[in-house]
């Protein structure tokens, strides 16, 4: 239902014997970041073992598969996948044998200038499997004439840009690479003396690993048989950059129990919720989420607004991935599916609903139109966060800039089409404020047209660069 | 996790030439009902057609499936089941081929003098091929001299007590029977000229049919193609019978987005809560559910003691039916699967915690010792309805009475077990005031030991009574 | 493609620690006598564990369903089952619970007094799940008042009229029927002290056993604690009846290494063989069977009339069960994908080609097409049996009469149809002279419309009993 | 069962819009060259689709996928495929995306010099995925700096050394390439003015298409829009070499209704076991085969010594990939589950059985017992083809040297181990004689040890080069 989807999760962990059932369950922590491949990778005697699936990590990995997966270290992946042919040769972790062992790489982001630098290394004979842009750092290694990975690794990732997370098991390491810009969110953990990396902390929560530190971007970290390292890449150019962590991780992507960019996410929705009260107030009986994401926006409208907070539309959660419509005379089905308002708490009432975002309007519309049938007098939206204007380059799948309603449309025609009694939405500024701190340290394009780096034609409506969508 | 199952839903629709699909849907959004077994009967020029599989309703039917399930009127199923070989045996809508034609029975409830009438139809050679008590209504219809079903089965449900919620498909007509007591809940809605029935609304919300009214206790409805009729089958006897409702269905089974017994569900947990701070509150810094059974009673709770509402624990909704445990090292890992609670929200707090039931008191434990790991000063546990004493003999599926950890300890103990700084749970007073109703009107047993049938020895320990369970 | 299919293969086993996995074996060693689905109830301490599926042996059987079906004793099931949608609900062995305990049945055969006794049964109450014919026996056992199953038996089995070969376990026997014809064959092996029974000898081979003899028409056969025990059941009138076996279970059904009626399969397919070319002897220059059944008669004719033996059409043996058919332009594609005729053989050649049947003509005619696409001068088909002109209501699924080319059609206009330079069939009387006995000990009803017993209104076109085909 | 087996078959065809369908057929019909693996890709507006999995062609493929495989050009590939985990990675057709688009490659055969190809090719940057060596072309295409793909071949196979049959299909030709000692097979044919390449000339039985010449070695064959090409691709030095068709083909691999090498398989098989009763002829009462491969040479040693051809021996082809094993006592069983020696034919016999090949023995020693338990007098066993004393380096999978029971033991010694009376082989001589050329024309390594080609290690005990099997 959801317009705004992250690509993808990774894991890895160093010095445990029960390595990949950990990385099994850190992914599953993790799920929401992909749902539609998965993917281990264990290190045994300096060879790689790997398994990899279409599917919730739940369906891809049985006892079987988890026992084959034998080693001290393991690196995973969870990934979100376009529609398509290919979708097992785009799976991760990547894979390869190159001269000096085997090599599996798990990425969270996007490169932004990949399609220079899969045209260039097409010219020098690369052949390129699958449609993603993580193959570009396998060949970047490959023909590095180094046999050091790091040394390889810092050369490599100089000539890329854009947002990446990566976490990457050779023979005899594993590595945390993160851009200059930190777009993407890498957390480090400890359990019992094993070296963790996720993408988020509710990883290191379900294993019972403790959260120590970012890593930092422009940082490369590895641990191997002789301890930890760390050095930093960025070439001064790019050091001057400013950060740029990606603040719908805080809006949407993250699972609220998560520390991200070292910030409570849930605390942080709250707060956004609470900022959009003070700035978008208006008088009304109840105060309700559309579930589960505007949960904690909902509480802190609730809470400073001091109106009543309501479960006013249940969520089933029964609900698979494949539903059977009836053929006919259901109307708003796809919807109602997953979302039930409930008459009991609304009718009569003035409802203010709170959703995360807002980006096509499509199925706002289906919830002010249910929430109405359901009885409520009044139906206010409010949006936890600014009108998005443009597309996301840096990992996150997002539609067309003509699809996104706050691109084309003023607010007020916008509440026309969903058909509330009001609609507002936080501002930029309220939005920093909430998260105390400036936009410098955030990337907000989404929400300013304000791309922190080059977009080497990705935004060029004639450019084919968004195929893989 | 939850010790206390409800064992069945059921549907049926009359008078849609999608009636399969919207019994599907129906089942669909009373999937809480039952999760091991899911079927549909439909009927198609006075056959039956069906199709019964093991598992949740989205894996069990298909576009195949639903194509093949013909006809303007069906019957569906959910249902838990127990443990043991024959479990598709035991799957419902049940089916036989009478002198009449097809039969077809959807069952929620169970019949309490079941041993009796079973012998009794073995020695005159019946014979029964699943261990589940639906079987002996068929029996009993299929001995019956009479060519015309509603006088068969007036005389047949005479001789069965308990719980039974039916709803039936022969070669013509659609029928509903509800015990004389009314134990579990069965209701009439409409859409477009169709009649359908349900155990509970959340399924005609589902489908866009209006609620009408509940099939009455001792009532037999029916619709053919001649209209609608209904009558009453209790014998005096039965009549002066109270009513006895099933209060646990408010308490945790039904859907809170349902009408139940004419209430609302949501509504009636978020009394419960804030009774419960009526008479149990505390000193504290925030109030948390356990999702998502706690969250109404919390709500309710934090609105009647001002103290701020939080979602101090997470629930993880990926979670499947299998799950692979780690061999080893993580603590409490079948919580903490499901359940992270928040450092960011529990930290140096005074924490209460709502649940809907505590009946062996393990899963408590583990909630109680995963909260305080959080960081919470002090954990206080309230339970959202009295102690639960005695197992249920009327179609939900509980420990026996050596595992009802309030059968055999003082609160004090309980709260010793479980670690918590206080534990307080509903009065049954309360409970009923909450409810704005008198015990009369319902079924407590579980909770006051005030069985309203004979038992036929279900209850002696010597008993095998419970091997179905 | 086979126009003609036996229904059933039986097995049973008293006395070995592996019973499960020996019945798995035996029925394996039967899978042609049924594909549709496969059983195997296990006996372990007075009660039964089952399992059965809709396939192939090898498809519903895993280590673990066989792990679960301890015991020293079984029976086990293989079916060809109808089209339509109960199929798993007909899987045999039927069981049940009986007021001494469980029961189950495997049944070869057909009853013909069906319809009656289930009208009968069902007035007295009696509920029948299924479709089949089988259920009935339950029925009579369960409403006997004796408590000594072989005297149950006795009088339940002298009710029923028609084609049954049974094997039945009870909670403390292994029990073998074998109706007073003799229609379907059943045979007891040995194996270090463990007894068998199975519908052919090929079980025993497979599984080192030893064929020892015939269950005999009219013998009740049971093993228990106690040893071996064999009674008669016929009455008078029934043992005046002449012995009837199933002269097809020689000519198609029964695997040709199997001993059939004591008789060897492969050897009287031969002999067959060798009398067509006796009777319809013809100038060629090639004999070639329809593989694989055609094969033993065709070596017969060929060793008969010195004409070549040749493997002119070879057979595919990965064909699965489902297979995708090109959307167009391929001639012939149904029997292509499992025969090719080759040139290299065929070409310029005078053919004659052996089959085992011909009921439709409609397979015949496309391999009599093949033949001469293949090079083939002349084609002279020769079948291994007389004309088909009748159905078998005795456990053979076959087409209306309508459908038998040979009822309808004379044999110049049969070979006109299939495209044949000459068409001869064996003659009944030489049928009979090459299996060396007289039709006194056969049924051959299929060829000469003499049926056995009262048909009870089946071979009727206006009843309806033919539907559960 | 066999210790010999074909690794592959391919197919392709341009030019009809059921392309994809036309090539499941086909490899359908060659599905005994590889059951491991299956994959298509089609051709669609200059893109490629593409599907592979592991198991049958049947398995692999729905009509879902099919249905996706939209074009009018495809190729198509079967593998037997090594254990391990890497399965799919090797699954062939191959595709990659090289500058001027797609390419998908379908190999049959083995490249004997990989190693020092792929060490300098990973030594340059390129990265390996599986662990096959067809992988080594694409690099070398890759690489090469010509636009024109037949150039860009003919350089890349200039390379390579021994065998290959490719199939490539780009985005605008498909392409046969084989080897200039044309090992393995490779045929051309036309339906309808559609090109078809196969393995075998059976792939072109069942679609209908008309087989018209051997893809001859050194050839590389193209079909585009602007019609068919061919050129010479051997340089000099391999002009000269022999030409070196695998005889294996005609022993065991191919069908036996191809045509391979311009002969009819099934009439060689007939010679070589004519052949052998010419040379070891010995007194008997029957000829029987080793079911299903010695089926044609048993039939050319029964005419040839005028003694019966019998089917002594019945295979069961229900037999499934998947079997499950008694847990003890059933000798033999392996055998046995296929194979069923009846006595009706060899009890108090003089027996000569026919097979293909002897590789181990192992095998044979349990055919030869189960005869002589049927009863049989003498065994006298007859191979029809010489001793194996070689492993294939050319693209088929066998035991390595020292598990050839001929290559460590004389014919007295292996006739002791079998425990057959007599033990003959085909002569090389005879081989030859009976096909009709002279060792010239044939690859016969694994009988002579004389290798056509260098074989860079892949035969010194201390190569890890075999590992990949």
């Amino acid at each position: 239902m959801k317009a705004w989807r992250e690509e993808c999760g990774v894991f890895g962990i160093w010095g445990d014997p029960e390595a990949s059932r950990l990385t099994y369950l850190g992914l599953y922590a993790m799920q929401h970041r992909g749902q539609e491949s998965a993917g281990i990778v264990s290190l045994q005697e300096r060879e790689h073992i790997h398994h990899k699936g279409l599917g919730l990590v739940g369906d891809v990995f049985d006892e079987n598969s988890l026992d084959r997966l034998k080693g001290n270290a393991a690196v995973g992946h969870v990934r979100y996948s376009t529609t398509g042919q290919n979708l097992l040769t785009n799976a991760q972790p990547l894979t390869a044998q190159l001269l000096n062992g085997p090599i599996a790489l798990a990425h969270n982001g996007n490169i932004v200038n990949h399609q220079i630098l899969k045209d260039s290394l097409k010219k020098s004979g690369s052949i390129f499997h699958g449609t993603n842009d993580t193959e570009i750092l396998l060949h970047l290694l490959s023909k590095n004439p180094s046999n050091d990975l790091i040394l390889a690794l810092q050369e490599s990732v100089a000539k890329i840009q854009g947002a990446f997370s990566f976490v990457i098991l050779s023979h005899d390491k594993l590595v945390a690479v993160r851009d200059p810009w930190g777009f993407r969110p890498l957390v480090l953990g400890r359990k019992k003396g094993a070296v963790i990396l996720a993408s988020e902390t509710c990883a290191f929560d379900l294993i019972g690993a403790d959260y120590e530190r970012e890593i930092e971007p422009g940082e490369i970290f590895w641990v191997d048989e002789q301890g930890e390292h760390s050095v930093r890449f960025q070439n001064e150019e790019k050091a001057v950059q400013k950060k740029s962590q990606c603040i719908f991780e805080h809006i949407y992507f993250a699972r609220p129990d998560s520390l991200v960019f070292s910030r409570s996410v849930y605390q942080t929705r709250k707060a956004f919720g609470a900022m959009l009260a003070r700035e978008s107030g208006v008088e009304a009986d109840v105060v309700i989420p559309v579930p589960d994401s505007g949960v904690p926006a909902a509480l802190g409208y609730s809470f400073e607004s001091r109106i009543p907070y309501e479960l006013g539309i249940i969520r089933n959660h029964y609900v698979g991935r494949t539903f059977i419509q009836p053929a006919q005379n259901v109307r708003d089905f796809g919807v109602k599916i997953k979302l039930n308002p409930q008459s009991a708490v609304l009718s009569g009432q003035r409802v203010v609903v709170i959703d995360d975002s807002l980006v096509r309007g499509t199925t706002s519309k289906k919830i002010v139109n249910l929430i109405r049938q359901a009885g409520a007098k009044e139906v206010h939206m409010r949006i936890a966060c600014p009108p998005t204007i443009g597309p996301c380059y840096y990992g996150v799948d997002t539609p067309e800039k003509d699809q996104l309603i706050a691109a084309n449309h003023s607010i007020e025609k916008i509440r026309e089409f969903i058909g509330a009694d009001s609609l507002a939405y936080l501002s930029t500024e309220g939005l920093f404020k909430a998260i105390q701190s400036n936009e410098q340290n955030f990337c907000a394009a989404c929400f300013t047209g304000h791309y922190p780096t080059e977009l080497f034609g990705l935004n060029l409506p004639q450019s084919s660069s968004k195929s893989k969508r």
